[in-house]
């Protein structure tokens, strides 16, 4: 298969409620069309979600890792490329590459899939998925960014809490995997972002939480302009590690 | 000029991120799609944003009312259309329709909007801007929702408070308008929209807020499924009022 074929291109415009006070796109904005570029790319060569829910699987994100050297402003136009990089038996590696409107990359991302049966909530064999026929996607396209790393937080003092609400849930009775990005970056203060930028974000989603739980964060500074975040749910299991590094 | 010409039309999706636990778009993507449209549709026709930075003058949303039959869902296209109902000196309404993917009216909207001079705060005059030339877009379509109404709710005690964070302030340093919808609605248990639907929506924007404002939120019973909504800051100033019916 031509490598053109494998990856997948779309174009977006910043809208003027996705950006921060800084006029740059959100974290969590681009965390959403990065996954929706995964879903379409997925669908259009017939293994996105609306094909394999007739088949009982659905993907499930294990982890994201964003790097940028800029994020698109107000009204700008933007592409995002995504393709997959490697399928094992019970995970699958997408990239992304964030394209500014003359097309040059000002960012990567890397991702892990896995594939559950909705039924067992147990993992699919990825190499038999469609008799192994996403294997024909991979694709050796760079992507000039770190793997996602280790995330640990120490024992520390929680340093902010979320009684999850309406807004927080997704279409699977989840909490939407994008809050997350946006109740992390709530735990910095505005001065934080005045000054700075973030410049890598990682994201471990280790288990689900619900309505009604309460989100309890711990946050531990790891370098000068490097954080961890853990978040547990009613304050015993953790939901999603974290990692911030600010520029 | 032609009636097609006043009326501007745009399609969406619904994103999977972007539709709550019951698979259907939420209120606060709807409203924000709605700002985009009027946006477009003004950008378009030499009255936007864009043009009227260069001159100093900015819109600000004054009031919003929606009101549905339906939501579209998860995967499901559908559009937006809005056009100018009146244009008044110091006030425009503009009126919106929201169309499923096979072109049938799911519901309307209404919004208020004034425009302010970015040095002065002070409103400026509608009817000279461009040589009055807004009013050409002025348009007959029909709307069949009520105006947006009288919102008040009687001294009670708050119902629930947030402090504002990073990911509620927008471009213009203010709380995000559509924040506001998603804070009003996370005032209801999830219970009520697994019973109930939103069946109208209103907003008043009264004040702007701030990075660390404490907004207060008061709520009053007005009717079997109608609740009237206030937001206070700082728990003096009103900032918002809103009205919620569900069906």
């Amino acid at each position: 298969m031509a490598e053109d074929n494998k990856v997948g291109t779309y174009c977006f415009t910043a809208e003027p409620f996705h950006v921060d006070f800084t006029g740059k796109l959100t974290m969590g904005v681009l965390g959403n069309h990065l996954l929706n570029c995964a879903g379409f790319h997925a669908s259009e060569r017939g293994f996105g979600i609306a094909t394999l829910n007739e088949n009982h699987y659905t993907w499930v994100l294990s982890r994201l890792a964003i790097e940028l050297k800029d994020m698109p402003k107000a009204y700008e136009n933007f592409s995002v490329q995504t393709w997959v990089e490697n399928v094992y038996r019970l995970f699958t590696d997408r990239n992304f590459a964030i394209l500014d409107a003359e097309g040059t990359p000002i960012g990567y991302a890397r991702s892990v899939w896995a594939m559950i049966s909705m039924e067992t909530r147990k993992p699919a064999d990825l190499l038999t998925l469609h008799e192994g026929s996403i294997t024909e996607y991979i694709c050796d396209k760079d992507c000039p960014i770190a793997k996602p790393g280790r995330i640990k937080v120490d024992d520390c003092m929680p340093c902010g809490s979320h009684q999850t609400k309406y807004s927080d849930i997704d279409l699977n009775g989840h909490v939407n995997s994008i809050k997350y990005i946006e109740h992390i970056l709530d735990l910095f203060p505005l001065d934080m972002f005045k000054e700075k930028r973030v410049r890598r974000f990682e994201m471990a989603y280790v288990a689900e939480s619900y309505y009604g739980d309460r989100l309890v964060f711990y946050r531990q500074q790891k370098g000068e302009n490097e954080y961890d975040v853990e978040i547990k749910k009613n304050d015993e299991e953790i939901v999603v590690r974290s990692k911030i590094i600010f520029d």
